[in-house]
């Protein structure tokens, strides 16, 4: 994309009530808006790697089974009713508003209720399970406070998968492929290396749910963490019971700040018995379904990516999430010789070839503006490759590339680019 | 995709308060989910469908220069009180809410009010302009009363575009070319023989708007229309004085029912104005950004295809927006000649060449139960052509080959495909 052409530009400073790191950059760079505190709407550049978030964990779900629907925000409070979720003194964070005749109608804050209710019409046997359903749908939360930028919204895009299996052994079985599919999805995030899997409270039906926590100043969780084996305690649930569990020894531990990335959860019985979601066994007898829960917010993820990687210049993408994959940057000479150099580069780099099908991923800064500003938006902005083609680059037939992340120059010829 | 794995089950009977036809084959053959009256839920076969629409509209829009961003549904109260749009008195089908601090907060069922605001963050100078940004986003509109299935929900996603320019002029120009872009996207949904570009109210800055409109009994629109020049005029404008503007005799014309499945609109500078969206001309003077509003919904264009399109056996897809593009059904024997064949065949045709890099997108009928029922499933669920391999087929090498739209059938040999 020509970026004389992109409709938004950078700015120096962020909204002065924005106290949030990753919302101050991202906003400075273009690539989100504030509506409202903890409500953002996504700009062109903001919306490239968001989808490329999406992109990765819909790849993950894919491959261990999801089918992707996609459910409605509006919520019907008889159904919830039946779960006694309905009311606010047992969730207080719904938004709820009214139907023309004077219903009550609620705004999803997550989709059991629904979800369990529209399987019954699709699970009958044994024989239709084992089930595992996902969607990317936007989520209302009425939180109090909402000063965490995307990483807490009072409007966000989740990703939620639930499972449906017939007994607990072949719930554990998927949970434990669910989690792996988490592990690889922060991987592949950029955000593996800072992420433990965390033993947090469970419910009825298992004693520990999981959370995955990527360790940052900027997170709201405390959770103590054992290096050796990759995993961590939620301090919510940190005793000496647990520690026995889990065969730790609370001075292996250290405390630290972190984001909570995603969660799984059996739910076992919970929903399938409040709203009659059974099946026939071999026997003809019915049984409840037992279900688990797998969520992942992809823009909280996208926030957690800035937080622990932006620096002091601006947003650092790690390269499957960034917006573009190259930054082209020309500096123009009045005879017009790195323009048409620049702009044949461009052609050159977007084409399709065998190994990208759909052309290099790149932005070129046409812009007639000056060399500072063009390098300081491309640092804010934080695409993983900048090149550089000027006059003095041009005269070795060459342009000046330079890594984000490790800010390393090096020259590239024209001709093997 | 293995059907044995799809979750969703086709059902004889649609609920018995689903009147629209639409709804009734789509929720019959697993497509989509009722959750209340006009708020449906998109299951795999639906979500693949809506998607791929969604897909041949998001080309067209980046074809004409669109740039894609994503929106909030929650909506600043002060916005719209700038425009007089607050107001139930004027607009009668909001949903609102309140935040925890008792404010104010509506749910989107347009967006010209943020995005206008928005903008006044990234246009400065004449030299921003030209403009056009385009989403997909949820509407919540508080319909009185929703019968029509998804051609109206209270619920529905919408690309809205919109488009910023200096002056009239270049406005009108885009305004053509974005007409164009809604005649190819109405081809290539399968529905452009019946929809004519219809007349309709304008505003202050344009005598009129233009609708498009899909000729079609479950339409709540009126449209006189000439065949002829394939256009039309809807009703609640049609008088002596358009009819003279458009060089059209009365006679001409035949009333029609009708679907409106696009709009398009010049909004001038009511909500640049309301909103203070000016740009700097070349003498440094402040403007008023003109602009224009185009508008259609996914989900009302998947119904009309349906409306249009189905017949007494079930839904008939085009190939552009069929959730797949084979139906690939096996008769099994018992000896499991026909299962290893079926398979073989069906790892062949998904598997990725240079024509279909993706592989062909196959529904195989996998399932252990009756010709009678994969015959009445895959005419409900229609996709557009129906491979059949059974012992017969089998016999001379080949599978049976029927057209869904036609009923054409003919052999093919294993050997071609």
């Amino acid at each position: 994309m020509k970026q004389s052409q992109l409709f938004t530009r950078t700015r120096r400073e962020a909204p002065k009530d924005e106290v949030a790191k990753n919302a101050q950059l991202l906003i400075r760079a273009g690539f989100i808006h504030k509506e409202m505190a903890g409500v953002y709407s996504y700009l062109p550049l903001g919306l490239r790697t968001l989808n490329k978030i999406i992109g990765i964990i819909r790849e993950e779900m894919s491959a261990i089974g999801g089918q992707e629907v996609h459910l409605t925000a509006l919520q019907d409070k008889a159904l919830w009713e039946k779960t006694g979720r309905w009311s606010d003194a047992v969730v207080d964070d719904w938004f709820k508003t009214t139907f023309k005749n004077g219903a009550e109608v609620g705004l999803g804050f997550t989709h059991e209720e629904p979800l369990t209710a529209l399987m019954k019409d699709h699970i009958r046997s044994f024989r239709d399970l084992p089930q595992a359903v996902y969607q990317f749908q936007t989520k209302f939360r009425n939180e109090k406070r909402a000063k965490s930028g995307i990483l807490r919204g009072r409007e966000f895009l989740m990703k939620d998968l639930y499972s449906f299996n017939v007994d607990e052994k072949t719930h554990n079985e998927y949970y434990e492929r669910a989690t792996d599919a988490y592990i690889r999805i922060f991987d592949r995030l950029g955000i593996g290396a800072k992420t433990y899997k965390t033993f947090a409270s469970g419910g009825s039906f298992s004693k520990y749910s999981h959370e995955f926590q990527t360790v940052c100043e900027a997170g709201e969780d405390t959770i103590y963490v054992h290096e050796g084996k990759k995993l961590a305690i939620n301090k919510e649930v940190l005793n000496d019971e647990v520690l026995k569990d889990l065969d730790l020894l609370r001075s292996d531990l250290s405390e630290k700040k972190a984001i909570e990335v995603g969660n799984i959860f059996t739910l076992g019985t919970k929903f399938s018995d409040a709203l009659g979601l059974n099946y026939k066994d071999a026997e003809g007898k019915p049984k409840s379904v037992i279900m688990g829960c797998y969520g992942i917010g992809p823009g909280r993820a996208m926030g957690t990516i800035v937080e622990i990687h932006a620096d002091e210049k601006g947003l650092v993408w790690p390269e499957s999430v960034a917006p573009f994959a190259v930054h082209l940057i020309a500096l123009f000479d009045e005879k017009g010789t790195v323009k048409k150099a620049a702009n044949d580069l461009y052609a050159k780099l977007t084409k399709p070839t065998k190994e990208n099908p759909n052309g290099i991923e790149v932005l070129y800064d046409d812009r007639d503006c000056g060399a500072g500003e063009k390098f300081g938006d491309s640092d804010l902005i934080g695409i993983p490759k900048r090149y550089v083609i000027s006059e003095k680059t041009l005269k070795d037939d060459s342009i000046e590339m330079k890594d984000r992340v490790t800010g390393k120059v090096e020259m590239l010829s024209l001709g093997v680019l």
